[in-house]
């Protein structure tokens, strides 16, 4: 197994934070596109479709033609238009609502034209910050249905979802692989998957390589993986594998395992570090990583993982590591 | 709206934890009954079928018969017996799971001896401490199938399934209010339900007014509760009300609209406390709490829910909880 | 006791975030003292002297000439300014060290004009995000130094220390109210306090009542207070008192207790509310909340503590909430 | 620089929780002995100094004789005895806390005629679960005067405490590396020190390392470290190396940088796992993280810390981990 690496456009930039509005200087488009194909190790860049970028489709065009690179997934931008602040697909305002999937399937449509099949709805605006302040079931009733016309919209087009316990929003509705995964059961449709993000997953206290297993029993939904670290508390979208180790390799090796063929989209906020270089890094540490995941011998880990014990998978993952037979 | 209290019997008792093997002097069985029937608030008792109250079921009809306690549910015993120290119905050991199958379907019977509809299946031990020590889709799907033929073994019997993030083990497999629903409906059996537990909704940071209204809104899934408080970060299993507020009163609110009926059951561990005395307390906040609950005009609550405003909750939450008309 | 309340001045106007760059329109600065002003329960302003307000000295004086709003605290800018993006007084480039004293003194003048006597230093930038990217006893030791020099500058203006466990920095140096207070214990200087913000004690899992009594115990060392709310695991500075209630009332029973008579500063980020009512939210809360407090006996309260028993307190908390005598 | 092994001798053998009274048959105490003899690595054991134990004085001296194995520390039992339940130097209760002094010193005794240097307090018990149920100022102050007097006791022995944010309480009084090492300024004296866990640092998200270097900082105060692993979340006292890597290495090079040549005392409970073998396992890893601590080059990596830079901490890390020399 080697999965390709993709990469969110702007994280070769700048970014802000809710004290600074600007840790470094802005790119314009064609510099984004000019950094991130520095890259060697990148294969395709994902796009998040915000209304500046819907209006240069024809430059996004160019871009990719000039520098090679493919599209990973198309994101419909459901978070930095202040219109979803209170929500998007959720939102019991009709017009809001309308304008999300108007939005999503012009996203939808592009993502066919640049012959990308998966679009990304990360709602992150679709949950609530205070108590007594929604109808938990009106609104999530009302995503799962958007979800579901997105789906019929274009079947060729899967749309996947990915979830996160919370931020923006102190709560979010599409919030753990398990609700995730049962609202797409109750939707019932084949392009209807999940975009894992591995930040999310750790700071749900996920076991990453758990929700990647669920993903596979409950209908092979897993389509997507954004990748970045954290210290699992916050989303704090590190350089791949500045935190953890070993729960990477049991990652990749269930991906391996379920046979996972989908990106790896790295995803991240270097607001300190130079964003093009902090995206290389993480691009290393996959290789590496993904190495160290491809050299586990597959019927000797099948018979660790039947041993249900700890003093056996600490043996094994000694070994992985730092090798030696002991 | 006004739930009728059970206390899991043990909590009048003594605790120990991982450090001190007993922190008082442990009860008889009768001296926990006669303790219980003390509290003129409880209306039942939940009793933790472990060997020992198995071989004790006449006595426990007797105990019953002379306080005028009912039976709220009978939880199997699948955490505390060491044979199921590395799971019950996941297990992958067929004799420990056969057993844990065979002691389930005894708790199940002795339920219809007793007229009790609701058995408790809380799965502590059913999870994993380390990476790389579990298949976790071969585990959940034992699991699935064993709660599949406890359903089936009889359909007047309501097996409840209590979810958990964590504790005993680091991770357990039924551990969120989501994958349990998910669960559920791929059991599709109308005799499967969820016992919620409010501190350990509250320790997978579920707002557990929204864990009332999925279950609500897949399938009427709600069947059994626990209740007791927490810090938010660990199952501290507290004197219900002495962390939370509002949330709590957020959840009863939940609780009317919903029409939920079935049992509070407080379930505290009161290491430093008196047992009996710390239950009564409990039983006492109940009481206010729901008193506040009722006193919600429906109508004004829903206007503001709609409003989907923080201000307009808070100032809700303010009069809730203080009065005043500001 | 009825403490007098005061707000960061932004907090009446917009806000952004991390995805979306603003939430709503940006506010000028005479329309910020506008709303201000139109809550009568505040006395004061917190202002942020950044680089922008340092350049409008003059203006900010006419504003408070014309609201009759007085000055809380100035805040030295340490976060928002890109040039502290890897700390101000820890930092290991001197020029940028010798900016952030150079700032901090300015701002030490200016409060010094207008007759206010705190000025407050949170280093939201001095710490790291990286392990393997400090020195860690080089940078703190830089700080520590730094602090020292301030208040030498001018012994009669109180340098109030503001720590927070994270955020923006993934690891704050100032992170802990044990942490702080051992800093002030070094520098041993009269004029170096702590501003605790209640919100950043509850995401440190301390309880804000015993920093309180910490602040007391090691040298009286409580001088200014930012208040605000959140679940406990991130700060999310919501309305005060729309998550907490019965640790609030004890954080204002200790404030009381140890004779605090500063500010109470309202320190939230309203997103998506109208940021001039959820200020006076907050306003509303901290009254009902205070009085609250108010009514707890003394030596009711004295007993009480002295039980050391969470059965009696949490009779005591129920009666101090909804009264009653049980 | 290789760091000695020592082992609570209780870990080579059975565990409980709070739910199950016994995962496995216990061992007598020469049992235990001869399974922690049969680790090579480990060259000590350290002995909570539980009534038991107090009374087994002659024994003790006998299997260390016949082992010879050394004492890494003699802990004091204030936590297991139910007398200590709500506090030992803490305790309002003059009994208690005097009862606590004298088994201190006896400890501290017992410590001299076994020619050991070191005594390690970890106040479990020390703290408050409910809030209005302590005095924090009181409390606080008792146990800073008790360590104060077991410290005057016998200025030949090293008094260590252990730090934990919380558990068995909900809160500790000893909570993090920032408090303890203030009361220890107060305290004033060269044998009062820290004994630092590892798994509490991660728990109270301190970065270990960081912990190490503030305890060099402000008075060379780390003696004695305990060593095992967790989810961050937990205390969940797991095989060391089993969930982080890197977090480990940085801690021993900062142990290296500092001059730390105390013991690493490994501190797990494996409930599941036999005991001997996941002590056996600690120690491997103990080696493995040391061999690659130890390969950090101190020149290159003083180089990397001074450049407080992310990018520049990831190339470096992972060249630690993997090698290579991009």
């Amino acid at each position: 197994m080697k999965l390709k690496y993709s990469v969110f456009l702007g994280n070769v930039g700048h970014c802000f934070d809710r004290y600074c509005p600007e840790y470094s200087k802005p790119f314009t488009l064609g510099e984004l596109f000019d950094r991130a194909a520095t890259i060697e190790k990148l294969d395709a860049v994902d796009l998040v479709m915000d209304l500046n970028m819907l209006e240069k489709r024809e430059e996004i065009k160019t871009h990719l033609a000039r520098t090679g690179l493919k599209v990973g997934s198309l994101a419909v931008d459901t978070f930095a238009n202040p219109l979803y602040k209170k929500g998007s697909l959720s939102s019991t305002e009709p017009d809001v609502r309308d304008r999300a999937l108007k939005d999503a399937k012009t996203v939808i449509d592009f993502a066919v034209e640049l012959g990308c099949k998966i679009v990304t709805l990360w709602p992150g605006q679709d949950g609530y910050d205070y108590i007594f302040a929604a109808d938990y079931i009106v609104e999530r009733q009302l995503f799962q249905d958007g979800v579901e016309e997105l789906c019929r919209y274009n079947p060729d087009v899967i749309i996947t979802l990915e979830y996160k316990i919370k931020e923006p929003r102190t709560h979010s509705y599409i919030s753990t692989v398990g609700s995730t995964l049962l609202m797409i059961e109750k939707i019932g449709l084949p392009n209807c998957g999940i975009a894992l993000d591995y930040g999310h997953a750790a700071l749900g206290y996920e076991t990453a390589a758990e929700a990647v297993a669920m993903c596979k029993m409950y209908g092979d939904r897993l389509k997507h993986i954004h990748i970045n670290d954290n210290y699992r508390l916050w989303d704090d979208d590190m350089i791949v594998g500045t935190v953890h180790t070993l729960e990477y390799l049991e990652f990749f090796y269930w991906l391996k395992r379920t046979g996972f063929n989908g990106y790896l989209v790295i995803d991240q906020f270097p607001y300190r570090e130079d964003g093009r270089d902090a995206v290389a890094e993480s691009a290393e540490w996959l290789d590496v990583l993904q190495d160290a995941a491809n050299r586990i011998d597959d019927a000797e880990a099948e018979q660790i993982l039947a041993k249900r014990d700890g003093v056996a998978a600490s043996k094994f993952m000694r070994k992985i590591l730092f090798g030696g037979n002991k």
